[in-house]
């Protein structure tokens, strides 16, 4: 069956948002792409009654788009690891007219990032237990684990510092997400991070992907920010649902690039511009990592991976 | 004897010119606050014949000029250094008309200046002698000595990797200024740091100040790249003329702030900006010290501080 060019134009858009958004975490981009898997179904699903792909081709679309989604960001393990999630379950569903696959798709999708945002509650609460009344937590780039903890430790009268995140800046907006939940930040740019770690309690980060040997893939400027909390012995946590595990080592992971552009770099053919966004944080920096099982000094065992 | 606006809008200017050049390194800025001073005495001594200030009262402008140019930048020890070279030489000159007291300062200024020039050719020759063929230097921020070791070594086809160095993106001038010297480099967020210094064989930058302990007052962020360097065995050496000198020690020195605006922050009653222009690198981070007597593993004597 061939699909309407408006619909194939629609699964690329799709994707795309997922490929693109360089500023949303690991863990809420893989959400959105449960989202998108949802959204297409629907789209296959409304095809005027004609036009309505059979069950088997329906499902093999939307297992294609849910493969071609792992494929868009390398860099970020739960991207890939919630979608196989999601194409173990859609692929022992039985649904025996495209209603009934778009009913599948959607109830997968939804028990799956239920099931995300209950890890980032318990994460939450157990960081809750590391930070006491008026604790100074400084953090890097914008994690939904981290903000949720924020959330909930709001009446504690915690304080962030904050850091720019240059070039995507998502220091800019997760201060305003704080300010509007009553928490006060100082704000620096990435260089100053060395300036202001000696006045944090501890150090809170998310994780895009933790890697087998307990490192950790996150937004470029993190490897930094451990190192200067090691230097100062500040804690370093990095809140991770198991769902970000990865199989891989540092030597084979994708670090992901963007156009240069976005650093409004100096042009000359002598010049070669670099906008690498993530970076790799050695196990050793690590004091602890807080996942849905609670605080463990080593990773935790990558058999309970999420799945 | 009053000075008439015109002139004394002239002196503010000068002092205005070195107070906000956040660009410009501090050697560089310190014979810039001598060629103010020049400037300033040909200045009185050109008012007309009625209006030139008698001997005494313009050497007590000029050395008032001198004093209040020294305290514009407290990061910056060899504005204070340099400027007091110039107090001292000029106190024991003992010239007998406005026109000699204008051809005094001027020749101490050009002394001086030729002097600090001078020794930034003698860093730059043991520099020189650190960095084979090929090499791969990493730097934050922009020094003059620093680029004078690039000028020396462009035969040698020596790469740079270089910051960008946010707020004043030094780095940005700089790449260029490479490129000209047919310098090949990688250009960088500052964030990026701990992705790039394994490509590094050796770190080189400048110095703001050198604090009586050792520990060096630089561009923010250098504390960052020293971490970085140690963390993978990099050197990091520092060009530092003994003009930068201070007696100071790390919890004493004032780390110059410049508006907040320049980082364009989120606006929030909450959320408290910070633009710290300066960081401290202590010396157990300091491979070495590259001074006019040359390279160093330990500051060499401060007794010898270029006077």
């Amino acid at each position: 069956m061939i699909l309407p060019p408006k619909t194939l134009a629609y699964r690329t858009r799709l994707i795309e948002a997922i490929r693109d958004n360089h500023t949303a975490g690991a863990s809420e981009l893989a959400r959105q792409a449960l989202d998108g898997i949802q959204a297409y179904a629907s789209e296959l699903c409304g095809l005027s009654s004609d036009g309505t792909p059979p069950v088997e081709e329906m499902s093999a679309a939307l297992l294609q788009m849910a493969r071609d989604l792992q494929q868009q960001r390398p860099s970020m393990a739960p991207i890939q690891n919630l979608v196989q999630q999601w194409i173990v379950q859609f692929s022992r569903a039985t649904p025996s007219s495209p209603k009934a696959v778009e009913v599948s798709a959607r109830q997968i999708s939804r028990q799956l990032s239920e099931q995300s945002l209950q890890a980032l509650s318990q994460i939450a609460s157990y960081a809750l237990k590391l930070i006491g009344e008026g604790a100074t937590i400084m953090t890097h780039s914008s994690s939904s684990s981290v903000f949720r903890c924020f959330e909930l430790l709001s009446h504690k009268k915690v304080k962030a510092i904050v850091t720019e995140s240059r070039p995507g800046r998502e220091g800019h907006r997760l201060a305003r997400a704080l300010a509007d939940l009553g928490i006060s930040s100082h704000y620096i740019t990435d260089a100053q991070m060395g300036l202001f770690i000696g006045q944090a309690n501890l150090v809170l980060v998310g994780a895009d992907t933790l890697l087998a040997d307990g490192s950790l893939v996150n937004k470029s400027g993190t490897y930094l920010l451990a190192l200067a909390a090691r230097d100062h012995n500040i804690p370093f946590y990095t809140c991770c649902e198991r769902l970000k595990y990865s199989p891989l080592l540092p030597e084979s992971v994708e670090l992901e690039s963007k156009s240069a552009t976005e650093i409004a770099p100096p042009v000359s053919p002598l010049i070669t511009p670099h906008n690498i966004y993530f970076d790799v944080t050695p196990a050793e920096l690590i004091s602890g990592y807080i996942t849905e099982s609670g605080v463990s000094t080593t990773l935790p065992a990558p058999g309970a991976a999420g799945n």
